[in-house]
């Protein structure tokens, strides 16, 4: 039997004190700690208990060496979360939807590795604070660290939300794990443009039962911002600085994972993020201007299409040997304003001349591909390559499964590439 | 018959009001101008003629317009430089060899298009000041745009810079195109590492006959930074910002270029740059701790090399393809910490199998690959993938292809691929 994670000696030692999760104490061990009784997850062994502090951080104390738990306060969460029939019915609702990731997952302390494990509800659990902020319903949709996530997964979070797209909710969280969230974010984007309620997806860095995990104050942020911009459009709500002073919106399309392991690891590319929350207030900026469109899903992506990233000594006969495997596109990360080696240029014809989409997007990642400056730029023009101005390369690769998958020819599919649909023209 | 890229009117012009290339004017037109009479190109057209500006911006004046020209100065430039025999002795000597690149090019006035033609002696003369810093004698090695450099080209530059590493320059520029100059930059890191002399490859944004352009600066700021660091190394050099107050020197391997457009495009990741020339100082970085080499140049390559990006969706036959065409090493640009969707486990083992080597990136660019705090991570592992740290994709690319080259079998291969050659592990 275990409860909230807690098994064994760990179960025993908060029964037996009559503490409940969510219980604010005072533990006396190596020092005093005060805080507030965390959830633990399935597979955790059972001699250690995790505490929140006052300052944010998580920390496990081993039984053997706490001397006396005080109880201090009784769980403000048995109060006024959903897990109450009492719900505050004057605040707001909002969904949240758990694919896995980081945000929800659990370290394993005899390791040190992480694993993920943890349910919506736990996720809401572990962080009382929301429900003072809205009422929020719960969902696990499925529970995958990002890397395994596929194109099929996108189609299912996507016809998730499209289900809620008349629901009572002012907006939905998608908790999910940072590792691709931007794919995800770029794929709802373009398979649910204009869809009426603000969507965030929410990761974190370090997992919420570690110190330092980020992943409470981006969920208390995305609960807050979601509740009250009364606007629609689908966000990246992540750390913006190292510390915990201001969460940022980004658009779902113009955001970019650009550190391994800081909490403000991603970045809006381009220009400054939508919103960004602060303690007492949200900021909006006025930079972008965001393509309105009427609500119409859809949910298809052909993912036939190669990313692939020019350099120096590049063999071209990969480009043939998409053209023989059946790819319908190919998104060229090129150097500079948009370049490739002219020892690329033949089997690009190729490609053309086989019917696939050939577009082209910038290593430099910042900036704006522009074809007309140089003559290799020039040159691949003439070959029929399309410049994908200050598109980013994953968001472009995104687009173009998207597009293939949602036009019936060629030229339907390069209008859809040429249309801005979700700000992935910022210009 | 031309001059200096002048030939038809604008030589005539010239000629008959006795004016030589380099002299100081002042142009009566629409406007009045003072400035230096600069070179032009072989296929520039005859009828405008091109002033550097005092503000440092080349101003493009039609002949039909001019109503008068007045001498105000001789050119500097037949005192001074290499051009004349009485070349001041007491000066550091420079090499600058040219490989093209838009600081070595001009822009087609009627077209707006930027093509490669400037020779280095012309790239010299182009700038006055460099003379009154070194006698800097020039050497055109190839003109080709850097999206067409290739290994070979690598191999030569880095032949030419081994024949003069006895020599009595003080250091050597490698004035480079924008576009692969840090695949380049890493090339001759690995392939010259523990060279005697400082290298700075040095490229612009906007071509050398362009109003705004940054070759100037960036020329000059690498003259002074050769002729005063006395220590050795091989550095990119270019804008550190916006503007014109600061220039960076960027080390090799560390170095990126992260902006299609900007004169500051090039970026050191993970810290600051090896040293900033300022206008009246240069600040030196004490963060990097670069490893000390004896000089003994490796300089092969073997491009049987795939950067291989990971996104959701990609097939992992392209890595079966790989094996199949005798790729002898696979980089990956893994998200996160280092990871790749599970469905590439079993094509990464067969190459593993197959005795490719297998080095995984992070496409976040920034942070540190760390392959044990996930599941995912200790996948790749078991299967040999190798975590590179905090080597930037390219630079891991680029040290593939050197270290297959340069080792007998794979022991010696994964050894060179471990050691901290140029500081292409910087922690």
């Amino acid at each position: 039997m275990s409860q909230f994670g807690y098994r064994g000696k760990g179960l025993e030692f908060l029964t037996s004190n009559k503490i409940a999760i969510g219980s604010q104490v005072k533990i006396h061990a190596d020092s005093v700690y005060s805080g507030v009784i965390m959830p633990r997850y399935e597979h955790s062994d059972d001699h250690h208990i995790v505490l929140k502090l006052k300052s944010g951080y998580n920390i496990g104390l081993e039984l053997d060496k706490i001397k006396k738990i005080e109880m201090e306060a009784a769980p403000v969460i048995k109060k006024e979360t959903t897990y109450n029939s009492q719900s505050n019915s004057k605040l707001p609702k909002i969904l949240l939807l758990s694919t896995g990731g980081t945000i929800a997952s659990r370290i394993d302390y005899r390791t040190g590795a992480v694993t993920p494990a943890l349910t919506a509800a736990e996720l809401n659990a572990s962080v009382p604070e929301l429900a003072t902020i809205a009422n929020i319903d719960t969902e696990v949709l499925f529970s995958e660290y990002s890397e395994n996530l596929l194109p099929h997964h996108w189609i299912e979070i996507a016809e998730k939300l499209d289900s809620y797209s008349r629901s009572e909710y002012d907006g939905i969280i998608v908790a999910h794990g940072t590792d691709t969230m931007q794919y995800t974010a770029s794929a709802l984007a373009f398979s649910l443009a204009g869809f009426p309620k603000p969507i965030a997806l929410v990761g974190s860095q370090r997992s919420s039962d570690r110190p330092s995990s980020d992943a409470a104050l981006n969920l208390i942020a995305a609960t807050i911002f979601l509740t009250e911009i009364h606007s629609s459009g689908i966000f990246v709500i992540m750390h913006n600085s190292s510390n915990d002073d201001e969460i940022a919106c980004n658009w779902a399309t113009r955001v970019r994972k650009n550190h391994t392991s800081r909490r403000d690891a991603f970045k809006t590319i381009g220009g400054p993020p939508a919103y960004i929350v602060k303690s007492k207030s949200i900021e909006k900026d006025r930079m972008f201007n965001v393509p309105e469109k009427e609500y119409m899903p859809r949910i298809k992506f052909d993912d036939h299409v190669l990313l692939l990233k020019y350099y120096p000594g590049l063999d071209s006969k990969i480009i043939e040997y998409a053209i023989d495997s059946g790819y319908r596109g190919i998104i060229i990360e090129g150097t500079g304003l948009g370049h490739v080696g002219k020892t690329m240029y033949e089997s690009i014809e190729k490609a053309k001349k086989n019917g696939l989409f050939v577009g082209m997007t910038s290593q430099c990642i910042d900036g704006m591909v522009r074809m007309t400056v140089y003559d290799s730029g020039r040159d691949l023009l003439n070959l029929g390559v399309m410049p994908l101005g200050n598109m980013i390369p994953e968001t472009a690769l995104v687009k173009t499964m998207w597009a293939l998958a949602n036009s019936e020819n060629s030229d339907e599919m390069t209008k859809l590439m040429k249309e801005n649909i979700a700000l992935e023209f910022s210009d």
